[in-house]
């Protein structure tokens, strides 16, 4: 894989801009198709109906194209996506998805009020704050590390080497060494039950989560949900009607299935059957947390971190 | 302390109205002078040139307000700052600040490209990822923990005990106890020098951190650099002429001297002494770092996160 030819950069700490990338204005998004944080990205430019550019970026240990050196130069942590807009390059999910609001207001996926976008920021926020690598950690925990298992030692420790981001590639050694016992799962677990409970509470007076408007609050969230759903393990939610609820009517939009079910095919048998082996372990994890929680008396009720009831 | 009075929660997981908070519009801050999360609001605030009522959140170990039962209702991991307008809760600095943007626009503090603006939320989105924590690490670390050791186990106990935040809790008990030996240190200062790095790289091309403009960027990084300052550790961005000269320019805007040096006095003896106490340790570290990275053939170079240059 060669960016040479898309992408000359100019200047030191200053506007990168490419110099063969087509038309002004043309939009190309270097992405994976089962990245989580490239299908949020997905999701907001599909649901306001821009034409974009695919870039694929194959992570897959015999091709690793997101430790490309001239990748590198376009997003210096080695992670999809990255967005070209106009020439301009722009990283990090969620500033690209406030990116595309600033760029392209309507439609809107930013509520209208002051408020209410705090509110979406309050759950956005939580993506960069753990969300997002506890969410790898449950996916590699669970399934992905048996990809890694079957490489050999030489090109797995080449591929650690490259990575250029610590904190992944030690959190990624010991998921990928303890599986279903690695010391990282249980924590990560209960994180997302705290947030499902939030998302729960939330429902229960909006119809999405900043409010009466779909917004990026739900764009960013939902995508974790089918993570977790495309390892089986959906069971951890029946619980939660208006999760259920809000899952479904996400998935009934059409960017959904545009970007989401087109790009990713994560019904792959051995995906299927990893999930299948995990659930009896994670379902053991999940209702040990209940436990936990009921055992220090200042959580013996729901606390919502979002509205603080 | 009481919050009884000033505020009324209706409904559930949704807007949350004061009864008695006085006109409509009115602007009041839950703050404590020196955390470096309600000096970015208080900014801000005077920025903006807007007033606001102070309310006082005394977080010293004989009060813990942070922790009183009535605050956690406005603010579930009991932190400050806590922003009130017009009878609206937000909650957390980089929403907050966003939310001073939507509701004040002007004088703006958001560059006005869509592209700027993308750049400031790489840089405060380094906050909520990392950074806020490891400064509270090195505060610990280095001063803070002189005031918890004078602490009787029992009323340390109930401190940690009501801490709704695990990580944060768990944090400081390490760092309170074992001091510069804390095993979270070396990690802390490590980010530290990576982003004091990429905020030279970038100040080389450019007057403030997103561009052109005094933004959100600039204050969400400053209050980091001028809390390691009041530990007596400006020696470490001795070498760093860009980043010293952007501090400079910040303390001498009237806001600085108004909202961080009027509210937090930062020159206790006790705190002067343990700094420089502590600077021995830390430089010996933050050199060792250096080390670490050079011995490293992927980091023999500087690389910005920011520009990936």
């Amino acid at each position: 894989m060669s960016f040479d030819s898309e992408v000359r950069i100019r200047g030191r700490c200053e506007m990168v801009r490419t110099s063969e990338s087509g038309h002004e204005g043309m939009i190309a998004l270097y992405h994976f198709d089962r990245s989580t944080a490239a299908q949020k990205v997905r999701l907001s430019l599909a649901e306001k109906g821009l034409a974009w550019e695919s870039r694929y970026v194959d992570p897959s240990l015999s091709k690793r194209d997101q430790h490309d050196p001239e990748y590198l130069k376009l997003n210096p942590r080695g992670v999809v996506p990255t967005l070209i807009h106009d020439g301009m390059i722009v990283r990090e999910s969620q500033v690209i998805l406030e990116y595309l609001e600033d760029a392209f207001p309507e439609p809107s996926l930013r509520p209208a009020s002051p408020y209410d976008r705090a509110r979406m920021r309050l759950w956005t926020k939580l993506v960069d704050e753990g969300i997002h690598v506890d969410s790898r950690t449950i996916g590699q925990c669970v399934a992905m590390r048996f990809v890694t298992l079957q490489a050999d030692a030489v090109t797995l420790k080449k591929h650690y080497d490259a990575m250029p981001e610590e904190t992944r590639r030690d959190n990624d050694r010991i998921n990928n060494e303890a599986g279903l016992d690695s010391p990282l799962l249980p924590g990560a677990l209960r994180r997302f039950k705290k947030i499902f409970g939030d998302i729960e509470h939330t429902l229960a007076d909006a119809r999405w989560l900043a409010g009466n408007t779909y917004s990026l609050a739900d764009i960013s969230l939902v995508v974790y949900v089918s993570r977790l759903e495309s390892f089986q393990l959906s069971e951890l939610w029946d619980n939660l009607p208006k999760l259920k609820d809000w899952h479904e009517r996400i998935k009934q939009r059409p960017a959904y299935a545009e970007v989401i079910e087109k790009w990713g095919d994560t019904t792959s048998p051995a995906r299927i059957q990893h999930g299948k082996d995990a659930l009896p372990k994670v379902r053991m994890l999940w209702a040990q947390l209940d436990a936990n929680v009921l055992s220090t008396s200042r959580n013996l009720r729901h606390r919502c971190d979002l509205c603080g009831r």
